[in-house]
């Protein structure tokens, strides 16, 4: 078993690259790190190879043995786990029925949040604005618990994605911190596309106005507005119980 | 007006402590950074001091001048906003008859969102575990949006409140993710306490053993938990359309 020490490797040079975007869009990879997240990958047939410092992995796909050091340069916490895996990136699939656009997410954090809840709460499709975070940042890959492996999602340009579902008899729904209909009153449609906006200013108004209607959230007046991650998991759930 | 640049300066070396949480117990005093949480600690009278290196604040409080060097030293974050509050922590508040336990938090993003989903939803009094992150800590702080002012927040053994609250006849409501009553069934009481547990583990069972009955949320078979800010937001939102 040949285990690579050298930090200078070529192969670890030009994986390492994958902790930058730039790269990670060339070459349609990603990495991620731990068991758990392997794991996933694996299942979902997404895993083309494993980095590990350990004896043996059970894996069926190549699998390149490295010492911790070599280990941690392609890692991107401070204590990394044994196993890294490389994944390619998802094919694009037909939009569902139950469908999350998200329009401007920042913070990688809310956006692997999103994710997890929108498969808990059976959305069929995600699809994010060209201004929203990485998918593949890992920080978004984490927060997901790898239930980015789970969940169909593509980019595209809202308005245009918008203007094909009105098409197809798509409801959609805006959100807005006031106005509109409270979530509770909502009577779920087949098939339907619902709008969450960026952290700070929400869903943009030149969105907003493609909207058949605005949803919010009832809450004490003193608060006004909850993380988005937040919003977009209470709106799915009540929805869910709705349909 | 007197513009401290050294960094060596004593009373910013005092404050600089308050970074550190021992030094934060020791005082009862904490930070916090930029013009929204200052106004917020502000209004709700925790505000003593402000540190700035703005050239005048409409604050009516104790403020000192510094340069942009000084005031990085009192940050937390990469790029410092211009104005730093030093605050007396939360005094002891009598417990409300909405109460939310959380039982071994650990992660300060999730504590922060669940503060500001707790005021939106109308919770009086949250109550921490004594192994929960530092209510002080700067991400708590950042992530409840300036809530963490507007709630009731204290530090209890959880055993012990529960025993306490049962013989005031307070329902209590332990969480897990299977098992208990769907949560769209739940008719909320008049006093209830709601138990959140941590994000690997959950409510541990010593705890669970004391509720009255425990709750899920129906999620599809695929996903195994929720964010824990995620799964308390909509428990919350749910007991509030109840009630």
């Amino acid at each position: 078993m040949e285990v690579i020490t050298s930090l200078d490797n070529k192969h670890i040079k030009e994986l390492s690259k994958l902790l930058v975007k730039k790269y990670r869009d060339q070459s349609s990879l990603f990495l991620v790190e731990g068991d758990h997240l392997v794991e996933e990958a694996f299942r979902s047939q997404a895993l083309v190879e494993v980095i590990t410092c350990e004896d043996e992995v059970s894996y069926q796909v190549k699998t390149t043995f490295v010492s911790y050091e070599v280990l941690k340069k392609l890692s991107s916490t401070i204590t990394p786990q044994k196993v890294i895996g490389v994944c390619k990136k998802k094919e694009e699939k037909e939009i569902g029925k139950k469908v999350l656009l998200l329009d401007g997410i920042q913070d990688p954090g809310n956006l692997g949040t999103i994710i997890r809840s929108s498969v808990a709460f059976g959305i069929d499709t995600i699809i994010l604005s060209f201004d929203c975070v990485d998918l593949y940042n890992d920080k978004v890959i984490r927060a997901s618990e790898g239930l980015l492996f789970k969940q169909a999602i593509i980019r595209r340009n809202l308005e245009d994605v918008i203007h094909s579902l009105k098409e197809k008899d798509y409801v959609i729904y805006g959100t807005k911190v006031d106005g509109g209909i409270p979530i509770y009153t909502l009577v779920c449609p087949e098939k339907f596309a619902l709008i969450m906006g960026n952290e700070g200013n929400g869903v943009r108004s030149s969105i907003l106005d493609l909207c058949d209607m605005s949803l919010y959230i009832p809450t004490n007046k003193q608060v006004e507005s909850l993380n988005v991650g937040v919003a977009t998991s209470i709106i799915l759930y009540e929805m869910r119980c709705k349909k």
